[in-house]
């Protein structure tokens, strides 16, 4: 079939996936539904203009100002941090990409952050704060330092240097409001994980350059595509997955490119943390991402896959080769390694793309759960398809295990007891 | 038990590990015999001086050589980088680090190739080529790429930015001989992912600074006392993950600083491909290794763990805080944020000490197989000590499940598929 999307990222499945209509037209209504009562609000994302427009009028008001800086420094983690991290990953080769260098300050690891902030200065960097409530624990300590450190409050001028995106109505917020610093809204019901669509992604990846217009089309496009049954493959996928999650309860993202490798931590806490849920009768469910980078895991976990137990499911992510050319193998013989020659004159592309190939059969020849995306060209629109395809099956995959997918409880049973060891 | 290795490295079981000393007994006559029979020479290493008296020469030979340089470039591929990425990754803070840049040319990525060589000219890079046969595809790839980039065979002095390490009587050591091209051995009984204390690694962290005479003396430490029966924990950890394999059959890593990061890919690579294997029966056994860093992947990971199927054991490691006592949280009051208080003025390191500890207590309190590593200094010895423990950590399950260990015969199956693929 012929059609926008396809011409950019082409999805197949390589394993038996027939269902009824009426299996797949459940799982559609459920998340038909999902959408229709705001549990989420990620579905409505690529569709909105608020954050868009803020992102563009900030960007055109402040021109000069962004332009003597050297330094972009996200404080956030999590689902505020992971997304921003894939899209720049991908996406930080292509030409209209600025020079700003992109600096994570994430967790608490001293030396990390020493290191980090090396060469920041206030003047030539714009700190932004992430985080839907501002409570998180690393991100307010992390904020505390660079505050004081650069003494950001000081004057008018110097508040121009720090950006807040969080929660509409959160005490971050009320913060921001009090101390006079430019703050960005993100709508409560979407979480962190499902964010990159929000200002969360679009403010800091239009400040870096990036198309954000083109991100959201490609996003709008995939969902409007689903919810107008036209990917049914994606309904396919997930109660594939969902059915075989006790005797398949790994699935693997082996990613073929170094730039994915970001991108690889984004699906790992998506799936992770969305899917691993008590549900509704108190079973314990989920699904165990594991995310590979091809060429280099072959030689890592690919013995695993092959020959270890058969509970994992595999999608290959690749990049069409005529992305690159250059560079290629040269038409150098080196004595006794004369059975490597067979790859002279080839590009590292092509390379690359054959090995993905042959890992591909090999999988698939064992009889594994195999499925394959295919970006032909990598921008920001198929990033946005991309990203779109794996937040709708994991809602899928999450609706037939009749979970919350967008909270996460397990991760406050922590919290209590962090207190207490410092009251201690 | 007071003794050097403690004061290093501390290890505690936070599970129930009752065996009978027979029970013990049996793997620990099988990993004697395994060592005695040269299975695999790994067990041997620590106690090797060769590889050590020759990286020591060619430095001491090549001193104002090795001064001009700036870059040292690794052309290597899982067990041929991992290792040596994973020890610079945790010491390269250390001050008698040298300032030469490491760059690693792993796999056919275009985009990285590339970017990774953007500064690197022959006369300030130093080359290395790592591979036991010479013959891995990615490896030989780019060595044709770069020799004939830098055209490093043109004259005995650019020969001199030009190492080989490789198998005694390898095809890359006959070609390196040809070409007079300076070659450090490895055993052919050293597997790749248990070669980091061959020439392998020696010889590019004794270039980067680092005492490999101390990693050597903390991983013959760990060996000795394993060997005489001082170190149990390892038996007990080995039994109780091999036994619990299919109702238990992942593995995490939980490593809480970035410092990690490396050191965990290594793990990955170390556990994977040495215990996904076929046994003597046919059957496919093998356990899944899963590496998480923290504080990050609370943010990420810790939801499937703590609610998800209680399919995973989890082992924490982590650095004693007393190492940086700076930078830590100022006392700063953020209006609206008021809970987040009771860490100001406390160093980061506690409070990435604190949330590991909150963590554990939370997932030992799930009921989940838990342990710890905790290095109380980092140094080349701990870092010994850490190598051999898990070294000999997977030799102990691999024994438990009668595989071969040291192979990766499934990594094959992809090759020929490969060469097909360029034929056709």
């Amino acid at each position: 079939m012929k059609n926008g999307l396809d011409s950019m990222v082409k999805f197949s499945l390589h394993f038996p996936h027939t269902y009824a209509q009426s299996e797949c037209d459940k799982v559609f209504e459920g998340i038909l539904k999902e959408r229709e009562s705001k549990k989420s609000g990620y579905y409505d994302l690529p569709f909105e203009t608020n954050a868009l427009q803020q992102a563009k009028a900030y960007i055109k008001d402040n021109g000069q100002f962004l332009d003597s800086l050297s330094y972009l420094v996200i404080i956030g983690i999590g689902g505020s941090s992971l997304g921003l991290k894939a899209i720049d990953g991908m996406l930080e080769h292509l030409p209209h990409r600025n020079a700003l260098k992109l600096v994570f300050l994430e967790h608490t690891d001293p030396l990390h952050i020493t290191k980090a902030l090396q060469n920041v200065a206030l003047h030539n960097a714009l700190f932004i704060v992430i985080s839907k409530s501002g409570t998180t624990i690393e991100t307010s300590s992390l904020l505390k330092y660079v505050l004081k450190l650069y003494n950001i409050l000081e004057s008018r001028e110097s508040k121009k240097h720090l950006l807040v995106i969080t929660d509409k109505a959160s005490p971050l917020e009320s913060w921001a409001k009090s101390v006079e610093v430019k703050h960005f809204e993100i709508m409560p019901n979407v979480g962190g994980r499902f964010s990159i669509l929000s200002a969360v992604g679009l403010v800091p990846l239009a400040i870096l350059g990036f198309d954000i217009e083109n991100l959201l089309r490609g996003a709008a496009l995939m969902t409007q595509r689903f919810f107008e049954r036209k990917e049914e493959h994606i309904l396919y996928k997930a109660l594939t997955y969902a059915r075989q999650r006790q005797r398949i309860p790994m699935n693997v993202l082996f990613s073929y490119s170094s730039l994915f490798m970001q991108f690889n931590a984004w699906y790992v806490q998506l799936w992770g943390e969305s899917l691993g849920k008590l549900n509704p009768m108190g079973e314990r469910v989920g699904l165990t991402p594991i995310a590979l980078i091809g060429s280099i895991d072959q030689h890592s976990f690919l013995q695993l896959i092959v020959q270890g137990v058969r509970d994992k499911s595999v999608t290959f992510l690749s990049l069409n080769p005529t992305h690159s050319a250059q560079p290629s193998i040269p038409n150098v013989n080196i004595e006794y390694l004369e059975s490597t020659n067979f790859v002279n004159n080839q590009s590292f592309a092509t390379l690359l793309h054959n090995q993905r190939i042959a890992t591909m059969q090999t999988i698939e020849n064992e009889g594994i759960t195999t499925d394959c995306i295919e970006i032909m060209s990598l921008s920001e629109e198929s990033v946005g398809i991309l990203i779109a395809y794996f937040e709708l099956l994991t809602s899928c995959v999450g609706n037939i295990f009749e979970i919350n997918t967008y909270d996460q409880p397990g991760v406050e049973f922590g919290k209590a007891r962090l207190k207490k060891l410092f009251e201690a």
